[in-house]
């Protein structure tokens, strides 16, 4: 902890000012979510995370960069790996979380490798299989009525550090390294289209691309239904709401203010995807041998929409980010995909 | 193709050699597996695998190797890569595999991604997700009765090139690069622990070291009741057969001789381990945040039983494998662990 001094938790609401030595997952004046400027050097407990592949599938016609070969199958493993560090450094032991299946597994894994509790409230309507995932891995798991409810009872856990990902200063941070990484792809990029829900990987993407002076074109992908970034955007969203889109369903993201500004300002767009457009790139994944998630199908349906739509150019080199694992959806995607 | 000429197939076994510009997958003289020797300059098909994160665990006291970190879950990645690239340059237009399930998940992914059909035959012992992936990934797949059936039958599967792991040339040196990557282990190890059933990491492993340089000891981790390399080296097992172990199934493995012959000439050693011993490392493994499955856990239980022999010493520097994802295993891990 010896430079915690140097860094500050700022509100980009009401523009206080905090030391990062304590623990803080909103401002104490105003409530919004935080900011983490300056270099805090919280120790990240490492499972392998980042540096995830980035190939070219000439099925699909752009790049795909793989975050589910991260250690837990998603790209929130970036964030735990810091958030929680950041709680064992301050001398939590346990931490708890509020997540529809993703962010569970994963901070219950790191939470496990820090040698630390973790509390995980997942809402009834959750995937099983990513319910038995958080419960092997050793987290107290409890259940809520709703996604709502899973976030007030996850952020009251006592003498637990609540490393929300939809709130934590700590998940943008820890996403921050992904932007550079871009580098890496076979050719750099244009454009990045990747789904969102709560905007970590989003703004992470945007500070670290300021950060190493990539100039990208940021692209989200939302399910119909639950697409705020894109109804903040383009206006109102019509159409019957996505039920397969699991992993995107933040109704409310506090960081809606910043999302905008970070598509805006790289002259990006949204999308917004039905079930039916993610079933037909969801296949056209697996044909390409990729196994991701249902949710993550959302890159490839909203670069082809926008692709039609003139938004995105043909001529542009485009990256489409896989956010999550098919591997936890092996009972359901026979079905999904009509092959049950 | 250009290279073709220059690859041969050599018959470890009865000595003959044959040009690598067809498809062979055992010796056409005496039946037993063959070796490839050369450069044949097949061009793998690339789903990012390989150059899997190595990490120190401080609570298992050792450095850990992520195999399961590969695109389908498991170290058969490397080798399908290879093999499905190669089927694809001579021209085939599907391939079929014999899998209790990672290899078949694994075919069946490069198969798609190379635009070839894939025929997968498990066992109707194989788990359900398992053969749930491999149908979302568009195979064939077709149940047999036993292990052995499931070999028959993938051989004989007409116009297609059989990839079977178990014999293929491609699959050993598909593993081949695993060797070199030990170099970017925290530290440069002195052995190699890692779960072993028809040896094909095994004998790449062997393969790569040697051309690298590298001096490392291989010990093969095997599941009792299923551990033919064990009893070839200490002679019979005891004690009951492992049920957990289910990636493990491999009754005689036809590359026997070489995996002696590779475990002895580095210095090395076998474990047969049981259930108790499988879960109890399973187990440690999750509180480690390290989500393999079952039968991965076998390299840690070999592992802390030839400490405890002796066979490794306290001062040796040693990589695990963890070859596996507990992805594929959600449903059952809480059942396994007691967490149920």
């Amino acid at each position: 902890m010896a430079h915690a001094e140097r860094a500050e938790y700022v509100c980009p609401t009401c523009g206080s000012r905090f030391p990062a030595d304590s623990w803080l997952w909103r401002c104490p004046r105003c409530g919004s979510p935080l900011d983490l400027v300056g270099d805090a050097g919280f120790r990240r407990v490492r499972l392998g995370e980042g540096n995830t592949p980035c190939i070219e599938s000439e099925a699909l016609g752009a790049m795909v960069k793989l975050e589910y070969m991260n250690p837990t199958g998603s790209f929130k493993d970036r964030g735990s790996s810091l958030a929680v560090g950041a709680a064992r450094d301050l001398e939590y032991r346990c931490v708890s979380e509020d997540s529809s299946g993703n962010a569970g597994i994963s901070v219950a894994a790191y939470a496990a490798a820090a040698g630390m509790g973790a509390t995980v409230v997942v809402p009834r309507t959750a995937g099983g299989p990513k319910r038995d995932l958080i419960r092997a891995l050793g987290a107290n798991l409890v259940e809520s009525e709703t996604r709502e409810e899973a976030t007030r009872i996850a952020q009251r856990v006592r003498e637990c550090a609540y490393v929300g990902h939809v709130y934590s200063p700590f998940f943008v941070r820890g996403m921050e390294g992904f932007a550079g990484e871009l580098r890496s792809c076979p050719s750099e990029p244009d454009a990045v289209v990747m789904p969102v829900a709560s905007g970590t990987l989003l703004l992470g993407t945007y500070r670290g691309a300021r950060e190493v002076g990539l100039d990208v074109r940021l692209i989200a992908a939302q399910a119909r239904g639950r697409a705020p970034l894109y109804e903040a955007v383009h206006g109102r969203d019509e159409g019957p709401p996505s039920r397969l889109a699991d992993a995107l369903l933040v109704e409310r993201p506090p960081r809606l203010g910043q999302m905008v500004e970070a598509v805006r300002r790289t002259g990006g767009d949204v999308a917004s995807v039905g079930d039916e457009q993610l079933v037909a790139a969801l296949r056209d994944l697996m044909r390409a041998g990729l196994l991701a998630e249902p949710s993550s199908a959302a890159s490839l349906a909203a670069y082809r929409s926008l692709l039609e739509s003139g938004s995105i150019y043909q001529s542009e080199r485009v990256v489409l980010v896989l956010t999550g694992s098919g591997l936890k959806y092996a009972q359901s995607l026979p079905g999904i995909l009509g092959r049950g």
